[in-house]
């Protein structure tokens, strides 16, 4: 058993909020890794953007989490941080930046309808996941 | 030092919103598992539930948190996903899907007042946590 | 590879509401622990508090983040638990009490912007946080 090196996922993002699924390249960089079986470590390492898992078939529920975000925490509002953008220093906090997720047969283990979204609250902007395998690695 | 196998907890819930405590099945797990000091990975893998740690004691404090996230994401509203459970999807983003806590002696690292509850969004249904331990297991 | 021992950063808060910035406590203890590489495991065992990731330049990041938790989450409202502190348990399940974030060289791998907050909503109060190191250590 060990802690892989850290692996990074760049990500583009082409307009203010977004979902993106980063799904897919986790298990490109698992291959990369030959990363079998354990935990991975996802980390968002911007403070406007975050990290979530939900559902991934109909893009409607994407739209619809960052339609609420956007009305309970609005873009423009009585904010003290002067560059514009502190709607996005919140929904980070509230979505998070941080996540575990189990991997088995070098497959992230999700359930059904699952898939795993970078949040994007203040783009378009590059962005970046660091993702980190712990466990059980093969040749 | 090792990673145990994937292990999971049934629950079934018995109305549209609910925290469940699953807190003694936890223990149940590593005790089945050997489970003896670590750090366990507890995974939701449905998109309109989640997981969270709060005060178990006096069931006044789940009644609160689900009601104020029904009046901050109500049920009915202008969503754009045609399943009726837009809300329950939201829900899952702000409560979270993954948890890691720490484990002693076979036991939850828990503060005084802490459970680990299930947070059903969209029940009553057939529901699962996955649960993953790393660390020292003594036969 | 191994975990540590459970380590334990003490905060005392002083006023209901704030985040008190413990990057650098996290940092002592990670040299206390001889921890070089690998992942940790920040936990707060309290049930009105929690523990975030976000902007620690300009201060008023953390004061638009608390100004729009206590618009959304008001202290007084309907609430039917009794101790007057509903929302702070609120607050608790939105942001979180578990983070795991990666260590390199002995330093918390955080993106340019961010530091490490523990996020008080029923202080002031003396509080923890608890921190485990998995991964490899050095004397």
């Amino acid at each position: 058993m060990s802690t892989a090196k850290r692996s990074i996922i760049e990500v583009a993002t082409d307009r203010r909020s977004s979902f993106v699924d980063i799904s897919t390249d986790l298990e490109m960089k698992f291959n990369e890794m030959n990363a079998t079986d354990g935990l991975c470590h996802l980390y968002c390492p911007h403070t406007t953007a975050g990290l979530t898992i939900n559902e991934g078939v109909d893009r409607a529920v994407a739209r619809d989490i960052l339609k609420t975000l956007d009305r309970l925490v609005p873009h423009y509002g009585d904010y003290a941080h002067m560059e514009g953008n502190s709607d996005a220093h919140v929904k980070s906090t509230l979505v998070g930046v941080s996540l575990m997720i189990g991997v088995e047969a070098g497959k992230l283990l999700l359930g059904q309808w699952q898939r795993v979204f970078f949040c994007e609250f203040d783009g378009p902007r590059a962005r970046q996941v660091w993702v980190r395998f712990i466990g059980n690695t093969q040749r």
